[in-house]
């Protein structure tokens, strides 16, 4: 199971906290932390995750490693910028956000575009034509935003498996992929 | 000067018709228009810039330009799916959005990051901490929205005009290039 | 029709005048010149195609247009860094690569890997398996590669007309799209 | 250490077993294996690596983690299509290539002009101006193609930990980083 841990490269020391707590029980879940690799929130999860055994892919915004933070086990160089947003989210069965600006912000987006579950840590909220939008799944403990991201997220794993079953779903996956 | 008009591929004719008034004014003020060169909100941003004689440019998300909408003057062919969002934004000197979605949402994210200006109608509302962020510009109508977007594009504009007179500045815009 | 020049933002005075001569020679047969934005071979194309009246794409890899080459109308502003390459291929109909080194060669194999025409004037040459392989067309003058690549654009752009009419053909493009 | 293994997504026996091979050597010097992710020498390459307890990491180019093969540990999803072919590159301090067709002729360039060593395999032979290209360091077995890329990247790897040390070199790569 991969888990999207997403936030600021500069955080507050409560972000920082809670952060590194969810990277510790996603460890300890067995779940592999996926992050935007640089620091702050993403460090922090990273951190956590490492304390307890767990491994860490940190996909990058940049040129090369030089900027992964250290707790980084796989750093993945994309070289194009924060359109890399989008593959932290692809990669996830599920994401938690804790906090977050603008590029985070970002993220929240694709991964609801997408269908993959977000679930937020004094992040973001959002609203269109006065209704709020509520499908980010709002929870206040780092223990609460991995039990929920880790249900979810096994629910699409099964799903995912399930689905080649079906008639013709299997060659509807295969028109997805550009290559 | 380059304004950006974003939303959803499907949309209500209020909107259709907003967004094909906003095409009309852009090109009136003699503005290029970029989008993300689909449907809805875009086509019809896309036509009223041509009923006006303006210049269209469709940055595409698939692997060939099959999918523009036809009154895209030149279709930029990306074939890099919804990642082709960053570009629409970072071409622009400042962005209509007009409703949207998700896709919208993480345009909108981006522009904000960069300190690209965004003016809205009747498009997402943002807030976190339990407080509104108020950097989306928000006005009423088509007229206003032209107004305002055309005069944030020109104070941008004569910034970056004036930014490389200034001692260092050229070599801190050239470190920001990657080839 | 548009088609694309390749080459490295740095090169000979020979290249120059060739990239000049094919801009000035793609401007007067009416195509629109997308290139990668920056120097070199590039400025020397979209400088020719403006002596003629011609309109320019440059498709940057940076995060503004500042390294835009001057002779560019419409810079595109990808932020992906080398990964614009793709676009700057799968915009094009047919594409004249003239001298070039690993950036333009990266450009040549996606191109033919997309099946769009790249026309050579002392670029790369290729072979696998000890025998060449004669994907790129070798031409010796300026006026020779536009005549080619105007030609084989032309082809293309009938085929891809003609395509929607054949039965599913319209589907099977939809679904090559991401958005 | 973290070395590309790229090559076709279909491909002859010969390429099959090198491919295997290779994965399996690497696996056992203690390298990470990253490729496309999908089949042919990228799937040979992970099985081998499997077989001898290594990890693999398989930057995918479409929308979701369906078309990765069975022996991916982990999938990177990057929603970017062909343009994710930077990200394999940038990600490994060497690359070996088998054999190959276009889009891993568009890696070799890529990791050419990125200075990343390439070892190859009845691969690509490139030549300008009349002249042979000798970057790509070609071998005749699995094994010396394993014993060369490893080294190689022993090398980079040291003189990328080395660099921090010298004055100002923290900020110059600071400068290379996009977010």
């Amino acid at each position: 199971m991969i888990i999207a841990v997403i936030g600021n490269s500069s955080c507050s020391p409560e972000e920082t906290e809670l952060a590194e707590t969810v990277g510790e029980l996603l460890a300890q879940r067995g779940a592999t932390i996926v992050c935007g690799g640089l620091g702050g929130v993403m460090e922090a999860a990273c951190r956590g995750a490492k304390s307890k055994g767990g491994l860490t892919v940190g996909i990058l915004p940049g040129q090369d490693s030089s900027m992964a933070n250290p707790c980084v086990d796989i750093p993945v160089v994309t070289g194009i910028g924060e359109a890399r947003n989008v593959a932290v989210m692809k990669s996830a069965q599920a994401v938690i956000a804790i906090g977050g600006s603008y590029g985070t912000l970002s993220e929240i987006a694709y991964a609801l575009k997408s269908g993959i579950p977000v679930v937020g840590l004094n992040t973001w909220r959002l609203s269109r034509n006065g209704r709020q939008d509520n499908s980010i799944i709002r929870v206040r403990t780092a223990a609460e935003a991995v039990k929920k991201a880790v249900s979810l997220a096994k629910r699409r794993q099964n799903r995912e498996i399930a689905a080649p079953r079906q008639a013709g779903a299997r060659n509807d996956k295969k028109d997805k992929v550009l290559h």
